[in-house]
């Protein structure tokens, strides 16, 4: 993957700045965020990899920095709240004009994530460290590429269906819990110009994003939600006159 | 189709307000609402139907009406902006809990429809009379069922791809115009534990909602979006202790 | 549910014939066809409901009887090869012109279901009496309609992804199983004017087509599949003149 | 598009090789697979791309040469009975295990491609040389990558709905006609681990394959269907033991 692209991992970074669980710094030294920018670096070599949290100046998605990435990634928890709605307009206006969304684990419910898909995003959870093993459904998609099925994570919160979400356009993995539930924990939409790919594994609780297939999967999904050639703009209503396409 | 169901056609209504275009009162003496109305009448003989529109105490559209409404039409066009936030969210929920929706024509734009898609719901439009032709693509859908392929229909807006919608879970059919575009014109949307039916036909300025095929399209999209037994409650986060559905 | 259908439950009949199990005979004493009939009839009292097998004349397939068959139930899996070519492509023929078709678990390798969908529809499988739990993951299906969440079945043999199917119109229910596995179990298609429906749970060493919420889930695909009013005939290739749909 | 791929053209070549119509010679020299091997070279100036016909040892789909094989373009109409079953079944296999197929206007009715759907694949047709226009209705496609809406094709052969085909995964472009037809002219399925792209616009009548927005569409349909990492193995059958993943 030598694709030189803009990437962007944005965490609330809350866990982060109270050391809540009490592993986290040992865990995720540079944060979740930094864990994740360092796995995308090894994939994609060329890329510019940044991170931004709720603490950064404009929470560091300010119109400039949306406009030159080129794939955002979102870890949200605590603090979904905490981001303005002239914010979350703004990344979805990038998303529809292209930019790619990668939504993580409990960003089912940052407010980009719900806005962009208009139904609830509700789901069951139990944090019981239960093992969680996801399965590759469509393994002709870019993102199941290279994926062992079943991805093992030792421990990890349980997410259980219903898991209130439109049909996906592409339904890849398929996740199932020591208790017996089961969650569509990787999901594609298109919206407007923009790709999104949802993956589910990665509570803060665990160090998931060290798990080397969980980082394949995240730089499979950097990789299909990249347009870096797309024109940025979201699609617009327009009032051609008759045949003006022969123009 | 015998089912008993209660039908709710709203209508923002200021066209028929101000009789705007002056054919208004004649093509539609009740209102579109009120043709609508009729028209569904005669395939459901025991349905409870009633119109409202913005003029409406509670714009019509209060909790109590929403609660025993099984179908919710919906046609806006020059005041989407006048329908209040909350009216949307209200409306929103008890989609995602089950009741049925079917948006008309430029409800493409009404704060409902952008809200429950995600997207900018966009598209090309122009506004000079010509023949529409409406085909089937999915002729085993129960919308299809009994619907002449093409519809024709001799004048009506224009409207043309790009439609900004998210990709329909069917699409049913797919519209030509003189000028040569096309447009997905009939397709359907789940979201939560509700269905939607958009049908693009309609346009103020032709006796569209009269032509008997597309009160065929409207009356089958009613049965289809209908959920009577539906418990009203849209999708919530739950915590389930493990293995509680033993219980 | 007061249709009146006419339903055709097919078995090959293998595992009743040879009472392998030895189980079979006191768990289902008219077959699991006759179970499945039963079942269907307290759903739809005034159905015309018949079974058929592999020993019936003509395999109980014959033009004139498909041709008066609103919807054909098939179970098979020892003897797929038994059924002829020219009687698949008769049923493939009624399927495409708007027979309803409810294929049950091992029928997953009947010919009628491969012939259909173009795939291997392979899996993983494994008899050990798991446990076997259905999660509907569509709520607003008519076939997930009045289902319980999860359906938990004591014993059942696994079916594990990957399900080498085309990505199903429809993804209903996802299952697990007591070893982790997961699996589609039910899941919807459209196939020329027809619709298909796939529910896995149902091998022949338990008792599952006696739950009574398999019944009701078999029931309700029934009721769904269902087209009594499509013309059988399936699409065919034309050559229409300049604007015929006029005339 | 700088991937180095093994890409095989495949034409029945009759129309060529009978000079049917008059002007083949003329408009496609080098057969329509010798123009459109040309277009890809230019796209893909590394890849290794080779063309094959009916008359060819083999038909040219040879084991050998499939395995080698990233994707396989297949444009047929006369001869569609003289490819033997075998060697529809080989081509299949490959499908499945990985090959990309793209599929050209009159290939809708080649066996391979109505092997791979399961459905009658059939059309409404009419070669009056009206004016086709391509409609990109999926911009965040990347077979829709650079590619002009509508594509102006001033002359070919109407290809109407009803197309027969299942619902696809992705549909990317709808053409309309003079006479008012529409069809799904861009549409995508995945198969086992194989994709599939059919592109309609291309009749033996009309140079459609010198358009540069055609050759476009060719070029990205190849470089989506491609997937010259994936281990060429269709899905198959397993009894895997409990936890044996962990092994």
């Amino acid at each position: 993957m030598t694709q030189k692209l803009n990437i962007l991992v944005w965490n609330e970074g809350v866990h982060e700045r109270n050391n809540d669980p009490a592993t986290m710094a040992d865990m995720y030294p540079d944060g979740m965020h930094g864990a994740i920018a360092d796995a995308l670096q090894r994939y994609y070599p060329d890329a510019a990899i940044t991170t931004a949290t709720l603490a950064s100046p404009g929470f560091g998605l300010d119109e400039e920095t949306l406009a030159s990435t080129d794939v955002l990634l979102w870890w949200g928890h605590m603090a979904h709240d905490d981001v303005p709605d002239e914010v979350v307009e703004r990344v979805q206006r990038h998303v529809l004009g292209g930019m790619g969304l990668v939504a993580l684990h409990s960003a089912h419910f940052a407010k980009i994530f719900t806005k962009l898909l208009g139904t609830t995003c509700s789901l069951k959870w139990r944090n019981e460290g239960e093992r969680e093993l996801v399965w590759t459904v469509k393994p002709s998609h870019p993102i199941a590429a290279g994926v062992e099925s079943p991805i093992v994570i030792p421990e990890q919160e349980m997410y259980g269906e219903l898991f209130d979400i439109p049909d996906p356009d592409d339904l890849i993995f398929i996740s199932s819990f020591t208790g017996g539930e089961v969650f569509r924990s990787g999901v594609t939409f298109s919206r407007g110009k923009g790709r999104i790919f949802y993956f589910s594994p990665g509570d803060q609780e665990y160090p998931v994003y060290h798990h080397p297939q969980v980082q394949r999967v995240l730089a499979n999904g950097v990789g299909w939600v990249a347009q870096p050639q797309q024109h940025r703009q979201q699609p617009a209503v327009t009032n051609p006159a008759r045949e003006s396409f022969l123009a």
